[in-house]
């Protein structure tokens, strides 16, 4: 009995952040309300305020989730990459499946939004930085050092090495994304500019034919 | 008599601007009035609006002379570079007044508007993206181009090599200070991260000894 209702609690809570998420993307945070949030959840306006208590901790959580769902994308092709046997294949799905993920509309648009709400909100872009930016510079970083003693690349930094990779992969699409308001590439444009960096990535970090 | 005419007005564009920039920059694009860009720049409202429409104008105005400033600097190394005899030193010059410039405090809060505002001001945020983002990586383009050609660098695609090196130079501390509202870096530390990305760039469109 106790474990049903803290199911139903958790249900509850992801339904509000589903609600939110969808919401906060489509008005932004200051044309979001919280009894819209609500109406969207299928609940009442206390039955939100209950679960979160006010906007700012509700944005909170819905960037958190959001980080952790890009994350876990990201993680999940790391974990691969890192008993890969050939590196060149296995780069390039990393740096697509990073391309893609972060490229999403609805990514770009709460990325967006954080950013409009740094100077006031603080803590919530520190929180994104963390958990979603460092987070994911991480997995990726400890991946290049499992690789690098298995031979298979050279870093002697990973971390740097990581942030090269995401930094060449994503500097031109990710800024036009955020200066334009929209993401004007196809896929198949996307994936170009991730081989091209990933051939770039090996040419420095490779291992080289001696 | 012509001229002093028109020199006159062009002082008073500057100055608006100017005032414009400062203002912006410490209140936000809705926080900051005609008005009060009147008052800074010691005009009277009238003076402003006969200058510049509206305040979308003027910000399109002050995005505009921000890009165009920051464009000079990086166009100026680029210039010097081009004519270089070695690699390394030459192009951690570039990288690190690159970031110098790309990491200056209002530079950043000005950028952090554009992209706050780009749901509903598109065509401001496009104008930066093409006469600040992409001027600035044709630039650098047309550096290594040159490069290439006079046997210092290998690049086959430049444009692509100039975005490889702003994307390992800036995508961690430009996404930092993004996120977090501000840039906690010290001037030390922007080098060490700009020469690491240098160092990477050379291993990857270097040439190599023979």
């Amino acid at each position: 009995m106790e474990n049903n209702v803290e199911t139903r609690s958790a249900r509850k809570d992801r339904e509000i952040i589903e609600a939110a998420t969808a919401a906060f993307i489509a008005k932004g945070y200051d044309g979001t309300s919280m009894e819209e949030i609500a109406t969207k959840a299928g609940a009442s306006k206390q039955t939100v305020y209950k679960h979160f208590k006010d906007k700012e901790t509700l944005f909170t959580e819905v960037v958190e989730a959001t980080a952790s769902q890009t994350n876990d994308i990201v993680e999940a092709v790391t974990m691969l990459l890192s008993e890969a046997k050939f590196m060149e294949g296995g780069l390039q799905q990393l740096a697509r499946r990073m391309i893609a993920a972060l490229m999403d509309d609805e990514l770009l648009r709460l990325r967006r939004l954080i950013i409009a709400n740094a100077d006031r909100m603080p803590q919530l872009g520190r929180s994104w930085y963390e958990k979603g930016f460092e987070r994911m510079l991480a997995s990726v970083a400890s991946c290049f050092q499992k690789l690098t003693d298995r031979g298979l690349l050279q870093t002697s930094d990973p971390r740097m090495a990581a942030s090269h990779l995401f930094g060449m992969v994503l500097w031109i699409p990710m800024n036009e994304a955020m200066f334009t308001g929209r993401n004007p590439r196809s896929k198949a444009d996307l994936e170009r500019h991730a081989d091209a960096s990933v051939e770039a990535f090996l040419a420095a970090y490779g291992v080289r034919p001696k």
